[in-house]
Parts: C-alpha cells; sequence; structure tokens
C-alpha cells in the first residue's frame, strides 16, 4: 500500500492536489486552518486532521501548500519536533531565497525537505500541461516520484533548494511582461475602436513564433558576443520602440510597460554600443555580481 | 508580361525585396541614394537608376522601402508630380498616423497608396513565416496580389492606411516586452551560475503556451467583464509579483522592466479592484479616449 500522504493547506491548489492524490486512491489527510474547507476532501474519502498536531502524527510524508512563506512558518514551526526524521514537500510559492531558509531549518531539524513551484493553475492539476519544478532533497524526489507524476510533470533541477524556485520566476518575469506588453497593444488596437479578439488571433501565434528566437538570444547572452552576425543591432531595435512609443502616445494608451525596454535601449547607445545586437539589453538588467554559468555544455 | 516593378531604397530590407521580384523573373527597377548599394542588384539583372527621377519614369508600380517617414518624404516630395495617377506601395515602418499621412499626401497627389508593415528580418523574405500587412488601397492590394505574395503571406486590414502600421505595432509590444522579460529572466538565472540555454530550452515552450491564454484575456477585456470565472485576481497577481521583485532584488537584478507591471496591479488594487481579473490592468493602459470595438463580431 502506498505511503500516507498529508497535506496542510487546503486552498485552491492544496485542494486540487489532494485531490488528485485521492482520485489515484492513495491514503490522504487533510488539514487546513480554516475547518469547513476540508469537508468536501472528507467527503471524497480523506482524513480530516482537526489540528495540524493531529495531521503531524498521521504519519507519511507531509505536503505544504499554503500562502507564503511565513504562513509555512506559522504551521510548521509549531510542529517541527513531530517531524524529526519525515519528509516535507512543499508547494508553497517562496523566492529562492526563502526556498534555501526552509532547507536549512529543515536540515537543522532533521526534515528531508523537497522545494517544489508549481506551474499550472488549480484546474490544470492532474492533467497535461501541468508541470511543477523541484529542488532540494534528490532522495526525496525519487523515493516519492509515483505521487508528484499524479500531479503533472516532475521536473527536478538540483540539490539547491532555491533552484526550482529560481526558474519558476524567472519564466514567470518574461509571462507577466508578455501579458503587460499584450495588453498594451490591445490598448493601442481599442483607441482605434478595433477588435481586441480579432488582435489576439493574429497575436498570439505570432507572439508564439516569436519565441522561437530565444534559444538563439540565449546562447550570444551566454557567450556575451554581441557583435556576431545576424543580430539586431540596438540602433535598429531603437528605431523600432520610439515609433511604438510615438504610436502609442499619438492613441493616447499609457506607456509604462514599454518605456522602461526603451531607456534601456538608449542607455546602451548611450554607452556607444549601438552596433551590436540587441540581446545587450541583458547587460543593463543583470546584477553586477553575475556569476559565469556553471557548465558551458 | 507582369509590370515593372521599381524599388527606392536597397538597405537590408529593401534589397531582400528586389531580389525576390528578381528572383521571380518580374522586370525590376532599382535606386537607392548611395550607389554602390544598387550593384549586386545590377548584376542579377535589375536595371538601375542613378536618379531617383530616373526611378520614378521608368513605370509600373513603386514600392519604397526607406529608413522611415521623414526618408519617405525626402525621396518622394521632389518626383511626387511623376508619380501621378501612378501607384505607390510604400514598405517603410512608419506609426499609423504617420502612415495616414502619407496616404493623405498620395491622395493629393492622384497617387494611389497602400501601405505595408514588414513581420520579418530580411532572410526570411520570401520564406515561410514572412507576413506582411498591408492598409490603404484595395484596389493596389487586389491588383499586385501576385506580386506581394512573392514577399511573404499577405494580410489585408482596411482601406485606413494606419491599420496596417497599427496592428504590426501593437503585436511588436508584446513581442519586445516579452523580450525583456525574458532576459530579465535571464539576469535572475545568471546571478546564480546557472546555465541561460537551459534557461531558454524550458522558458521559449513554456511562454508559446501562455499564448494560448491571449484569446481569452482578449474576451474579457472586450466586454469589460473582470468578474467573470477563472480569472487570476488582481491580488493573487500582486503577490506573485512582489515575490518575483523580490527574488530580483535579492539576486541584485535590475527590476525596471518588472516594476511597472507591479506599480499598476498595486494601482488598480488601491482602487478597490483587488478581486477583479488581472486582465484589468489594461483599463491603466488604455486611452481614456478608447472607443469600443467596431464590430462585437
Ligand atoms: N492558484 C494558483 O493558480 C497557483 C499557481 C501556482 C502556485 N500557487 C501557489 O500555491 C499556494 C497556495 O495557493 P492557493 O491558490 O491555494 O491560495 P489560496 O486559495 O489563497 O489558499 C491559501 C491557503 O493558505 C492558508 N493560509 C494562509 N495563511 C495561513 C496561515 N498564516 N496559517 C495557516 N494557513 C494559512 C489558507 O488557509 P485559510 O483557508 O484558513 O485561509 C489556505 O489554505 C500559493 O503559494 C500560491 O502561490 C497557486
Ligand atoms: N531589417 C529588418 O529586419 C526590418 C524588419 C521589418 C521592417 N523593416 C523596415 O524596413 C525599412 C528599411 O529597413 P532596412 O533594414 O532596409 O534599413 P537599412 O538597411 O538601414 O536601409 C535604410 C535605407 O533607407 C535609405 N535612406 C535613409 N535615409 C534616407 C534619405 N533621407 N533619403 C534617401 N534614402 C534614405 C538608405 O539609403 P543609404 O544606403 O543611402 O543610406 C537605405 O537604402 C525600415 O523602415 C525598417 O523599419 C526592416
Amino acid at each position: 500500500m502506498s505511503t500516507t500522504t498529508t497535506f496542510l493547506g487546503l486552498g485552491a491548489m492544496g485542494s486540487a492536489l489532494a485531490k488528485a492524490c485521492l482520485d489515484a486512491g492513495r491514503p490522504t489527510v487533510v488539514w487546513n486552518r480554516t475547518p469547513h474547507r476540508a469537508h468536501e476532501l472528507g467527503e471524497r474519502g480523506a482524513t480530516v486532521a482537526t489540528t495540524v498536531q493531529d495531521a503531524a502524527t498521521a504519519g507519511g510524508v507531509v505536503v505544504s501548500c499554503l500562502f507564503d512563506h511565513r504562513s509555512v512558518h506559522d504551521v510548521l514551526d509549531p510542529v517541527a519536533d513531530l517531524l524529526t526524521g519525515r519528509t516535507v514537500i512543499n508547494l508553497t510559492t517562496t523566492t529562492p531565497h526563502e526556498a534555501r531558509e526552509l532547507a536549512g531549518w529543515a536540515d537543522e531539524r532533521g526534515i528531508s525537505y523537497l522545494d517544489g513551484a508549481i506551474m499550472a493553475v488549480p484546474e490544470m492539476i492532474g492533467g497535461p500541461g501541468a508541470a511543477i519544478l523541484y529542488s532540494g532533497s534528490a532522495t526525496v524526489f525519487d523515493r516519492y516520484r509515483t505521487l508528484l507524476d499524479l500531479w503533472g510533470e516532475s521536473h527536478y533541477y538540483g540539490s539547491d533548494a532555491g533552484l526550482a524556485s529560481l526558474h519558476d520566476m524567472a519564466m514567470l518575469t518574461g509571462m507577466y511582461t508578455m501579458f503587460a506588453g499584450f495588453m498594451h497593444g490591445a490598448a493601442m488596437i481599442a483607441a482605434e475602436g478595433g477588435s481586441i479578439r480579432s488582435f489576439a488571433e493574429r497575436a498570439a501565434p505570432f507572439l508564439a513564433a516569436m519565441t522561437e528566437g530565444l534559444a538563439d538570444l540565449a546562447t550570444t547572452i551566454e557567450a556575451r558576443d554581441y557583435d556576431g552576425e545576424g543580430q539586431q543591432s540596438l540602433k535598429f531595435t531603437e528605431t523600432a520602440l520610439a515609433a511604438l512609443l510615438r504610436a502609442s502616445v499619438d492613441a493616447g494608451v499609457n506607456v509604462e510597460v514599454l518605456k522602461p525596454v526603451h531607456d534601456i535601449v538608449r542607455r546602451q547607445i548611450a554607452a556607444g554600443y549601438g552596433k551590436q545586437g540587441t540581446a545587450r539589453i541583458f547587460e543593463e538588467l543583470r546584477s553586477p555580481q553575475a556569476r559565469r554559468p556553471r557548465s558551458t555544455g
């Protein structure tokens, strides 16, 4: 029989994770600060723990999916002693720094720790397209692989517990800026009374096609070779961005999302790099302490 | 025999357009301000005009692909009289406002005008994936369709000459912000010594998959219905963006590209919309004069 899984936190995401576990016929214990949220899962066959102490002593692996880093400590600190020698898989969204803090906290208490970053909305859990990035204990990742794979594709990033969150956040940055840029575009279309839906029909495949250029961009950045063939120059990009800003202002659209990109390009040109590739935007964003890649592979 | 096509401007893009025309065996006249750029096309069989007057009197349809709006006037104004009764297809990048100005200028002089926005780099011209958006004279679009289709997929947006540029620019806004957001993500990875190329391998398909959400976003925005089911709330997004910013600052990454998105979300929450969908970002970007869509189709 498979190990008991104890879920701490039954918000939208925690409930979806617990449901997938129940649907697979695995023994499932659930706990939530506000008790009523456990009700439905109880009816589906989960054991409802009324206190976090009861949950922590129910045995098996503990999966936490709470609001944030702070709430993870709020829930786990009082039961830390009960968790020594056990395993915690924390799927709460945290920064890399916070994930490392939790891994250290667990390590001091003899708790095996795996950190996860969920790349899906609750409705996607257990279906195609859901992915969860993991880092921390490789032993935990291997041992509970069957459980993890119930939720989505499982990707392991390494023993440094911060890496799953790091990669998750780095990807989300691209997503949020793309969404904001799309809405800027939609605002330009709306200013002229055009259909935003027809715009999206063209823009979605266009933007998807443009992601094919990211691999080249990455190679350029990793090599710090902004002089290579086939790169769009900063000067070219400056002209294009200036036109976009002019058109946006003409249309009365708020340019605060787009303007910083233009500002960065202009600073690079002012620094004498106008003929180099647009990937130099990276040089304005990166940390002054940025380390060279770990591997050149 | 097909009509002569006269190209004004033989930069990277103008040369690519002229080459495609020559490769199709069509009579081709070329002119460039700096004469040496015409040399190679001359060797491939193009008639090289030494003055713009010679080019303008060579007959056929005139295709301009110059640096910007200003340079189009620099080139066309002196030969305007020679162009009366003729056709100009202008593929120079301009704003919608500038495209309309050129259409008006042409109209006053009895010149048929089609404006085009090229969604490709020169190497893509004539190959799969190249697209050119057009607006202005429908007659010109239909009559020269065979020529236009030599360069890429041809999309007609309507008789208002500004529409091709408008749609082009609205899409490019999404592209540039996505690229900048991707480079922000790359800077986060680099700060930890991670491989940017491995990051791109995961980020590219992830971002491509996220474009599938744009259609829903567009429907929400067009209906201005930010209360509907399944929308990620502004509060949720604020928490996520705050974590991304915190992690970026921890890593020493410059947040100027991402911060405006967070600022906008926070303003919407401060205005009382925290429980509404994140598509409300649109409300902070759109022009106060934004018109309702022309059609609801
Ligand atoms: N929803 C998504 O689309 C999504 C996607 C990726 C990642 N995530 C991450 O998954 C985690 C959970 O998200 P969610 O959507 O499930 O959020 P949610 O619906 O708001 O649920 C939050 C959960 O945290 C609990 N909680 C908050 N503060 C607490 C505290 N101090 N002590 C004890 N419990 C506390 C809540 O308990 P009460 O019921 O008592 O308030 C609730 O169970 C978050 O870190 C989120 O970033 C969510
Ligand atoms: N390259 C791309 O990837 C791309 C993609 C989409 C759209 N476009 C658009 O296509 C247009 C041309 O781009 P390109 O890449 O071919 O640029 P380019 O290589 O810089 O060429 C610019 C052309 O404009 C001419 N020119 C500039 N100012 C002039 C003036 N005042 N009078 C006469 N001629 C003048 C130049 O002549 P000289 O040789 O004498 O300087 C040259 O022929 C631009 O509007 C650009 O935005 C380009």
